[in-house]
């Protein structure tokens, strides 16, 4: 090989449209870059669960079951299937049921994945051609919007208040495409329904049901799924659950519901899943097949026992015990040392693990910002909220940003927003 | 919502037009279905490791040791890097430079995958637009000519022999679809180059030269990307391990070398890995971020702690006298149930999985030919040789099938392999 045509080589890679259309550096790489200023900055910003809480004695329990029973052993170590292991998928169903007080949810409907986002990824690669339109709430999931990038596909923005995503305000921009001419385009509705993230917010009940409502009205020539991620459910701390958006989809047709125990137990098993209309099923399965021929058989064991012998829910209350010390912490850390400095409005989530702050108008939090630098050398990093908006629709607000309280303990948690409150004040 | 909408829902769903080209109905169900027939069949076809011999003696001594260092279990079940867990992409690295007697690896050209499935199917979804051509073996893996075909992309058979797929028929390939102006669609050559799927056939080290040095002669516009699927290499049961094809590829910029602990360990625990060329690493993190954000940390570790303690070396070996004991099995079977029946070719491989079987001319192995409802009714289940055929190129040869050695006991083997030989008979 001659040296010229080697030097030529990395020039000379033809990526595939779909890899040309994903953005470049993932936020968190961004985010990183910048904290790499301030050795002892707290990072509000990125979005991993609680370390000291992670389920280690509730794994270990099931595994020393696991390890007691040979022969449930080498199964788990075994291939599994592609839609997933029955007895997880069982638990899965009668826990949706039973959440939801629903009917019975049929097994073949449910696909075990890599976490809930797996499963987003499957329906939008099943459903999504490029130019193809979800609407979404703004703002909404970054991540989620990085993967419809990736597809060709166009996330359009809608209006949210503190109660989520806006019916109307979907039911307008569905009309407003539709005089456009542009209704053949529009597949789906991509709404996160507890404690969203970004937001914070849910999406109340009477929402829920005009959503579906208005997916179906406007399936006309084919049907518009709403893709309903459930990811952080599990994690109320206040008040009571509320019936998912799948539940008020009485045919099951329209809604797909994405769940994850990544929030709820442990991102290092991943295992989440997704409950599917008939129609995508055969899809997303000949897609799952083609990546990974399913999720690994010994995680979906694992969870399986987790759930079934009761540990998952006893680790679920220490866990939530765990995390609403945290938003407490962090909410009265906002009250005390954000909102003196400037009045700024959040919704006060009673889950999830996100807090998200609009500034007064005019103060952008881009990581270019004034208020982003003032942030690192003070000692935090946020998420700028910039990046939770879809390029088309509602436009982003510049002056809003996200907090989490995941990885962060208290001390730290109060430590980062009251160096968030000195920054404000530097750049006011 | 109206009765007669609910009615017409199922077919208005709109897929996308990679989920349209995506074929319906997995192989394995079809020849499940077909051996509903008879209770007793021994599968010489499923694709499973064998059950008896899975880890669960060395799993169990990597978690032990995982919960004896309470933060190092935590940090297992937190999120990871997309890329994959530092130490183990160390490992793999040592140990591949190691076998290949090459220099260091850098770890930035090594991702952690769902095992080495998904990282095909990353690079593939990174590189191939529909209509792309890919170079396969003829024979070649199926399950990636139904990565290919999901993708929209060309799977292009050339000729094949004892020594797997022939340089000078890929080159003729290569220069006849340059004569048709076709390439620009040329992207890829894919070959298996130990212990083939379903040939069992092994590159020779003079060939793994040869296509590294077509494929970068041809690479003119653009790079034509050897994918190299070692997902075997670690079983062999004769004869000295072979330097990799990645290894004859001086500047690292034209071989994607794909490997699994699968196949070596578990496919319940699926860990498997990439190394890429350096171009290709953006692209296949961004789309394995969008996709599952990293294989799931736990696993990774647990592969890691494996690996670093000599646990699965120890394995591989006992796991080596297992398989090799059931290959002489079968091939001794063939010899005995099968060649006196019928003058049959089969490549006797030194390693992996599987046996192929070349009948005489004239004689169809399909699912509704008359072999395979004579196995059937005998009791044995084999694939067929036409489904790992690419579209183009080089013909089916639908005389030929695959057995395989994986999941069946010694005895299985024995009684499947002359099931089939008395099928055999009944259709000369």
């Amino acid at each position: 090989m001659e040296a010229e045509s080697v030097v030529e080589t990395g020039n000379r890679t033809r990526l595939s449209r779909r890899a040309s259309w994903a953005g470049g550096e993932p936020i968190a790489n961004i985010l990183m870059a910048k904290a790499l200023a301030n050795p002892d900055i707290v990072s509000l910003a990125a979005g991993f669960v609680d370390q000291q809480s992670l389920p280690v004695e509730p794994t270990k329990k099931a595994l020393d079951h696991l390890f007691a029973d040979r022969t449930a052993a080498l199964a788990a170590l075994q291939y599994g299937t592609t839609i997933g292991y029955p007895p997880l998928r069982e638990v899965i169903a009668a826990r949706m049921a039973e959440a939801d007080r629903s009917r019975p949810i049929d097994l073949d409907r449910i696909v075990v994945t890599a976490g809930s986002n797996q499963l987003l990824y499957l329906v939008a690669d099943s459903i999504l051609d490029p130019g193809d339109i979800v609407i979404c709430g703004a703002p909404t999931y970054f991540v989620f919007l990085g993967t419809l990038q990736n597809l060709g596909a166009r996330a359009v923005g809608v209006a949210c208040d503190d109660e989520g995503i806006i019916p109307e305000a979907v039911e307008s921009q569905l009309a407003h495409l539709a005089a456009r001419g542009e209704s053949a385009r529009v597949k789906a509705i991509y709404v996160t329904t507890y404690f969203d993230n970004p937001s914070g917010s849910t999406v109340s009940a009477d929402r829920r049901a005009k959503l579906v409502e208005i997916a179906k009205r406007y399936s006309k020539e084919h049907t518009i799924y709403v893709l309903e991620d459930m990811a952080y459910r599990e994690l109320r701390y206040y008040g009571d659950d509320v019936p998912s958006l799948y539940s008020f989809d009485a045919e099951r047709t329209h809604v797909v519901a994405a769940g994850t125990f990544s929030k709820s137990f442990s991102p290092g098993i991943r295992v989440g899943w997704g409950i599917l209309p008939d129609a995508l099923m055969e899809p997303v399965l000949s897609l799952k097949g083609n990546i990974d021929f399913g999720s690994p058989n010994w995680n979906q064991t694992l969870m399986h026992l987790v759930v079934a012998h009761g540990w998952f829910d006893e680790h679920l209350e220490k866990l939530r015990a765990t995390y609403r010390t945290k938003i407490d912490t962090m909410l009265e850390a906002v009250d005390r040392h954000i909102a003196p400095v400037a009045p700024v409005h959040s919704i006060r989530p009673t889950g999830g693990l996100y807090v998200w702050l609009t500034l007064p108008e005019g103060i952008d939090t881009g990581v270019e910002s004034p208020l982003f630098q003032a942030a690192v050398e003070e000692g935090v990093l946020y998420v700028p909220g910039g990046y939770c908006y879809p390029a088309e629709g509602c436009p982003a607000a510049r002056n809003t940003l996200r907090l989490t309280i995941g990885m962060p303990d208290c001390e730290a948690i109060e430590r980062g927003t009251a160096a968030l409150g000195r920054a404000l004040q530097r750049v006011l």
